[in-house]
């Protein structure tokens, strides 16, 4: 059975690892913060001191981090999974980066005599204990091979869609409709809410409605209460967004909803909800109506 | 048991007296072209000669019709439903039409000592024969617990939204989502395919992400390759979009996403694609983005 | 000498006809209250008490008032113009109204054996104090050569520009430049604000750039104080956008940036501040944006 | 007087030069290709071989080259102006670039015992031909004193905005408007024309009315015929439209207007118009609308 490494145990990695743990699999985890990965260590994780010693004892090593900057950081430096990468073992990236430095990295894999594979996930947290997660993987097939079953103990639903970086495109591509789909929806709700319907009522039309993705039954009730933690804040949200249109501006491929939507989320940083899952978005657009967000604050 | 008529057998009308028919309910039917209607009462249904005719056996009178023109085309008049509409009758009109329309019938229906709800539903034929449609109810409570039972064999998701009106309203609020939905879905598609990612995998992952609504389950595959009729056409779309964006001017709520995706629409007619399924924006970003849309050709 | 009439004497059609009365021009008037026409009468102005009359001594009758609706009040009814209107006269109509509602009218007018023209302007009180008035003249050539050098004095610079309701076409299609460039202009002014530099000097730096136009130079200090009397308010903008939309919709011409920016008028109502004029936009994007408008309050 | 050295010999370098040789004052230029200076030779500019010759003999620098990685090449390296520059001296930088990188240069600067200036200018060719540019200045005021009466030549409007870096951020956020201005003029054209306007009459109508900034004035007619030369073409402007956009999600100001025209700029190249002059917006638009644009082929 092959040795699994994983860091990054935040709130995703480490249901994750849990799922992987579940699956009777033998795990080896690090964290910048070694008290929250507790309850893993509880369940059979193995705990190291850094990235290096995950790397040193992983047949396959994942990462599941904030953005382009934390991945550099567990994977460069003396203590980094390059430093400690085994030749024929294989890196796979769960974090959503930019195409270019998920090409780079792979780059650096490759000369090591390991291999690479980035591999972000559609879905929450709900998503993923629901058991309905969706991987996208970018590499080469033969590695992606290699990994597969391991992958869809945590998806279940995991795509080959290139080669290196073209999961992370995927993952943008996703991504805007989320931001986009939460506009749209928060414009209906208002409509709704002003013509005199509740905006309870409206809400759960919403959800019973063929508009109602997955993201939508997620965080529609955020509008109505929202929760106490962001797990996905208007920062990160344009994260992805920005990714977006610099791809596009790229490829040369418009996304004038992309665009716009965007431009609310600065929005939603100029109004102090930065700090806000990005369903703020809605308590944007009910303070530019003249109604009482109540929902986000 | 009361008796039902109906009028309007198109698409979908056809389709929910079907329904009723399987439940075992007593049907009294008409539409303008008597053909489309045989399998219908080949079924069971009963045939009459006018609207009019309809509405003079009934308890309870359906339409679905097209648009608010339809709707007086089928009430109005000598041969309308008004002229036969008997006292104590329900009046059920599931077309998408105006708020203000829809509220200057009621008061007619209530002159004749009959009651109206407005009752539009979200979904298409597929949703309908997955028994998944959901049917938004406006008009007064006692009225709706009256046909409420018989709305849920169409149904099953029910909801009374609030007094005449509101339910078209809450109709409008929702599609707006459809057209927005479609085009950004269109960008995901038209991103991953100019890097590289085979347009039908593009397709196959945003279907299993969080971003998969209804709707987008049903009209993605559409920039595959296109169906030979559509149900909801370029223009049947912009015109629940021209509704949405009157009531947001007349209610004070901005539109931003709504707004720019009804432009789109508007370009899908300037590049002569009107008479297709709304899934034709893909096709318009497509032309502006130097791609072979293929889907709708 | 034509002997002319004028009905609509609002802040700009009270100066149109002081214009006309400096150039030696007989003008008899009729405007709703007639107090605010007393300074025209001290210089020289025909009084008389109702559109009817107005037209059945005029051989030219022109009207300037709000909206459509307001030029169905003066030439409809027993008191209206088309009440009044010789055959053989000729009927100016200087509002901005919807093409199609020109049209009606031109028909009915020529039912009587007159003709008529529409005959909207480009430009302000100020515009027009200047001598730099842009007249657009929509109607048959012999109609305009017979009108021509009387709409010279109002101008001077005059646009026979096609058949009748080409020329509020182009007012229309003008006019949605106005909002969408003072959006912009906000944008470029909040930027610079909010980088460190004075609101004071980007405005001084931007009204000597070449994105400067006649509206930008009049309606750019105006985020630095706003004037007490709105001359042109969100809502009389907004009209012009909807015509504009309408329009855009009806001909297959997409409206992207009338689109969105029509939507921040949306919110500057949303918001309350319906009252003031269209530059008013600026503090709709200050207030998204953190940042204390100051100017409109 | 002071000896004043010009590196960047382009379509506009090369008549700011020759302005000042006009009024009678000493330059030494250098140019990458030397035959394009040939003219300016002919008129008494001086000529050295390099950058840094520039810098040695100059007791003020200037630069007005393409884009930041054109001001790199020539600042830095060892024939860069940074290693001829005299303690002492002025470097004023009349390029746009961005606001980062001209603070990061200015340090340089100041490091040598020189001071730095970022100047760039609002308006083309013809702007300048007329004495009607206008130049913003970024930096020491005692060092705006130095240089101010040398910048009337070129200008004659000079303002001085800000610290280094205030004035490329005060030229992007004049910048904006350009491209935004340009749709909405496209706009308003294709109204015009769509309902039998003829589009010389919309645009001789267009640049009479109140929305004529000096630019619509200048680019205005493009819609009739392209220049063969691209002065300013799509990716130029889509630079500064970034430029503009990463700059407001540092400050946290919405860009609506500027967000949405920036994806028809994108569009512009997915068509293949990038080498046109950005007033191609107006073809994309047209193709959009389904009307031949003829302007730009």
């Amino acid at each position: 059975m092959a040795e699994l490494g994983f860091v990054g145990l935040g709130v995703m990695g480490s249901r994750v690892v849990k799922r992987l743990l579940d699956a009777g699999l033998a795990v080896t985890g690090w964290n910048r913060t070694k008290e929250k990965a507790q309850w893993l260590l509880d369940a059979g994780m193995h705990w190291v001191d850094s990235p290096r010693a995950v790397a040193e004892q992983s047949d396959i090593v994942f990462t599941m981090v904030t953005n382009t900057n934390a991945v550099q950081a567990v994977t460069h430096g003396p203590d980094g999974i390059l430093s400690g990468l085994q030749p024929g073992a294989v890196y796979v990236d769960m974090s959503t980066t930019s195409p270019a430095n998920t090409r780079a990295i792979a780059e650096k894999v490759a000369e090591l005599g390991a291999r690479m594979l980035d591999a972000p996930v559609s879905g929450s947290v709900i998503t993923l204990e629901q058991g309905k997660l969706s991987v996208m993987v970018g590499g080469d097939a033969d590695v992606f091979a290699r990994v597969k079953a391991i992958l869809e103990v945590i998806g279940p639903k995991v795509f080959h869609v290139g080669p290196n970086g073209a999961a992370v495109t995927m993952k943008i591509a996703t991504n805007l409709s989320l931001a986009v789909q939460m506009l749209a929806f928060s414009e209906g709700v208002l409509l709704a809410e002003k013509s005199g319907i509740p905006r309870e009522t409206a809400v759960e039309v919403l959800l019973a409605s063929v508009v109602a993705s997955p993201m939508v039954a997620y965080r529609g009730p955020f509008v109505l209460e929202q929760p106490d933690e962001a797990w996905f804040d208007v920062n990160m949200m344009q994260k992805d967004m920005n990714l977006a249109l610099e791809l596009g501006r790229e490829l040369d491929v418009p996304l004038p909803t992309t665009a716009i939507t965007n431009e609310f989320l600065t929005a939603a940083r100029g109004m102090g909800l930065e700090d806000k899952d990005f369903a703020v978005l809605f308590d944007v657009l009910a303070q530019m109506s003249g109604v009482t967000a109540g929902a986000a604050t």
